[in-house]
C-alpha cells in the first residue's frame, strides 16, 4: 500500500470523524468534536500519493496542477481502514486514500509557518533585569536545552549561554546547532575589537547608540551571535532593547510618530572600497496584520528619508523620539560579557548597543557570526517534530 | 581643512548657484539652471563633517541626531572656496561647509539606491530568442566587460557567460567577482545531475516546470548562477521565463486572478530530515509604488493557499492559469547548455526550468550556487563609482 501522506511527518488518526459532506469543488468533514474543515477539489488531488501525482519515495510532486482538467470533481467518498478517506475522482475515475489524522491536522493549520513556533513577548526594563541565561553544556549536550533555548530566543528576541569555553570558534559551533551561517562582507565569523585603525566605530572603545546590524541590505541578518573571547576592560556593557515593544509604545503614545517611521522608508548606506551596499526601508515595518514585523534602524548609516521636503520636520522628529527611547534605561537590558558568555539575538527586533570602553586598561574581544531567522524557524520546527514523534509512537 | 563631504566619493562642482534661501529649519538652493532643491536642518547639521559630528577620518557619524536641541536652526549661510556653502547654525554658534558639488548630487537623488542602476526591460519570447550572451574572458580580464555584463542581468534578469573553462571552481570564481556567496542547506556549491537515489526531482532526468529555487525562504536567493561542466544528453534544453512579464501580462488580461496571486499568501515548504523550511507569501509580489517586486512559485513545492474556503477555487484558478502562462512558448527563452557555458539570473525575477532528458544515453552536470540580488546591486554601484571617478578626474 502507498503512504498517505504527501510528506514524511507522523499523524495520530487522534479525532474520530462524524459526518462527511461533498460536492464537486470540494470535501467537508465534520469531526466529533464539533470542529468542521472543509477540502478543495484541487488541494486534495495535487497531495494524492500516487505515482506521477506525488510521488511515493520523494514524496515530492510530480504533477503540474495547470495539467488537471477544469471539471474536476470529488465524484465518491467512503470510509476506509487504516482510518482515511477513499475519494473516487470524476472524469479520470482515479481512487486516491487520505489519512485522517494528516486531514485533521491539514484542518487544524499544521502546514502553517508559524505552526508549533513559540508566541512573542515584548518586554521592557523592569520585565527583563538581565538575559535569559541557559548553560552552554546543557545545550550543547541536549536537544531539550537546544529548544528550550531557542525557544526563548523565539519569544524574547534573545538569551545568553554561560559557561562556555572562552575560544575562537565556539560561536561557529553554536550556529551551526541551528542552521546555515551567512556570510558577508564582514566574512563569515568577525571580530569585535577595538583595533589601532578603525574602519568603523564598532572597532574603537566609543560607545555605540542601539542598533541593527547591516541596515544597508535589503535583508537584515536574522540572528546575531556574539561570543566573549576576553573582556577585561572596565565600561564596554552591552545593550540590549526590544525594537518591538519600543514600536509598540510609540503607536500607543504618539501614534503620528509610529505612522511617519512606518510609512516613510529612511535609506541606509555602508560605502567602502569594494562594496555600496545601499536600501531603503521603513524603520518599523508593519506587516498586513498590522504586527511589527521588523526594526531597521543605524544612526551611524542612515543617511536620507525617502520623502518630499515637506515631510522631514516630521520624519526628523519621528526617529530622534524613537532614538530617544531606545536610549532610555526603562528599555535597556544593560549586561556585562563574561569570558564565555555567548548571546543570540534577533537582529531585526532587537537593538543591540554598548556603553563606552577603554581600551588601553584592558581587553575586550568579541566573535559573532550572522544567520538569517528563518534558520530558527527551520530548527525549531525539527526539534517539534522529535518532540510530536515521540508523543505520537 | 577638513574634507567637505561626509563620504568618500567625488563630486564635481559642475552647477552654479543662483541663489540661496533660508529659513530656520531649511535651506534653499536655486541653481542657475533653473532647478531648487531644500536641505532640513536636521539633516544638513548630521552630515557636516566635523570631530565629533561625522568624523572626517573614517566620515562615519559620531553624533546621535536625538541629542540636537528643538531649536537647531540655520542662522546664516555665505558661498565659500572652493565652491561650498558655509553655515553658522544657532543656538550653539557652529560653522559648518558643504561642498555645492556634493549638495546638487543630494538633491538630484545620488544618494537613492536606485540611482545610478539600469531600468528594468520585460521580455516575452519574440524579444528574447536566446540569452544575451557575453564572453567569459572578457567579463574575467575587464572591469568595462563585467560591468556590460552585469548591466544586461540589472536590464533583463539574465545573461550567459561563453567560452569559459568547463572546470569546477569556475562558478565561484565568477561569483566572487560579484560579491559573497550565499550558503543555504543544499551547500555553498552544489551540483545539478542525475543521481542514483535521487532525493529531488532535480536530481533525476524528469522535466522541471518554470519555477523559482528556495520559495519556501523568507528571502529567496536573489542570483542564481548555473556553470555547465558536461552535457552530452539529447534533450534537457534550459528555460527562462521572465516571471515580471508574465505578471504584468496577467495584470492586464485577468486583474482578478493578477489579484488573487498577489493579495493570497501561499505556503511553499521544503522538508528533510534535518530541515523544515516555510514561508508563507504571495507568489506575486507587489510594491507600494504597484512595481512588481518578486514572484514566488514552485509547483513541486507549494502547500496550501493561506485563505479561507471560499477563497480556494480562485486561488487555486489564478495559480493554474499563471503556471499555464510559464509554460507557454511565447514567454520561454529556450536554449541549450554547451560544456563552460555559465547563465546568471535572478531567481527572484526569472523562473526557470528544464526539459527531460535521458540521464542513461548521456551526461549532464551542472555547478551551481546563489548570491542576494543587493550583491549585485553593489558591484554596479561600485563599477560605476570608478567611471564617475574617471570623469570627474
Amino acid at each position: 500500500m502507498p503512504p498517505l501522506t504527501p510528506d514524511f511527518d507522523s499523524y495520530a488518526a487522534s479525532h474520530r470523524i462524524e459526518h462527511v459532506a461533498t460536492r464537486p469543488d470540494r470535501l467537508t468533514i465534520v469531526w466529533t468534536d464539533g470542529r468542521t474543515d472543509h477540502f478543495n477539489r484541487f488541494w486534495l488531488r495535487e497531495n494524492a500519493v500516487a505515482p506521477g501525482v506525488v510521488d511515493p519515495e520523494t514524496r515530492e510532486r510530480e504533477f503540474d496542477v495547470c495539467d488537471w482538467p477544469e471539471d474536476l470533481a470529488i465524484k465518491q467518498v467512503q470510509l476506509g481502514e487504516p482510518p482515511s478517506l477513499l475519494v473516487t475522482w470524476a472524469p479520470d475515475g482515479a481512487e486516491t486514500q487520505f489519512h485522517t489524522g494528516w486531514l485533521r491536522a491539514m484542518g487544524e493549520g499544521a502546514w502553517r509557518p508559524q505552526a508549533g513556533l513559540p508566541a512573542r513577548k515584548t518586554w521592557d526594563a523592569a520585565a527583563m533585569p538581565s538575559p535569559p541565561t541557559f548553560a552552554a553544556n546543557d545545550v550543547l549536550s541536549s536537544d531539550d536545552a537546544l529548544q528550550a533555548w531557542l525557544c526563548a530566543i523565539a519569544t524574547f528576541g534573545f538569551a545568553r549561554l554561560r559557561g562556555g569555553p572562552a575560544a575562537f570558534g565556539f560561536v561557529r559551533r553554536i550556529a551551526e546547532k541551528i542552521g546555515t551561517i551567512r556570510p558577508t562582507n564582514f566574512g563569515e565569523l568577525f571580530i569585535v575589537e577595538s583595533k589601532p585603525d578603525p574602519d568603523s566605530t564598532a572597532y574603537t572603545g566609543k560607545p555605540l547608540a542601539p542598533h541593527s546590524d547591516l541596515p544597508t541590505r535589503e535583508t537584515q541578518p536574522g540572528l546575531q551571535l556574539l561570543h566573549c573571547i576576553e573582556n577585561t576592560c572596565s565600561g564596554g556593557a552591552s545593550l540590549m532593547v526590544d525594537g518591538f515593544r519600543l514600536a509598540e509604545d510609540l503607536r500607543t503614545h504618539d501614534p503620528d510618530a509610529f505612522a511617519s517611521l512606518s510609512e516613510i522608508s529612511w535609506v541606509h548606506t555602508n560605502r567602502h572600497r569594494d562594496t555600496d551596499y545601499r536600501w531603503s526601508g521603513p524603520i518599523i515595518e508593519v506587516g498586513p496584520s498590522g504586527a511589527i514585523g521588523e526594526v531597521r534602524m543605524a544612526n551611524f548609516l542612515r543617511v536620507m528619508p525617502d520623502c518630499g521636503p515637506e515631510d522631514f520636520e516630521e520624519a526628523y522628529r519621528a526617529v530622534r523620539l524613537f532614538m530617544r527611547m531606545s536610549l532610555a534605561p526603562d528599555f535597556t537590558c544593560r549586561s556585562q560579557f563574561e569570558p564565555g558568555d555567548l548571546v543570540l539575538f534577533e537582529n531585526r527586533r532587537i537593538l543591540h548597543g554598548r556603553d563606552a570602553f577603554d581600551p588601553v586598561a584592558g581587553s575586550r574581544c568579541l566573535e559573532g557570526c550572522y544567520l538569517d531567522r528563518d534558520e530558527l524557524y527551520s530548527r525549531l520546527r525539527v526539534l517539534d517534530r522529535r518532540r510530536r514523534t515521540t508523543l505520537n509512537a
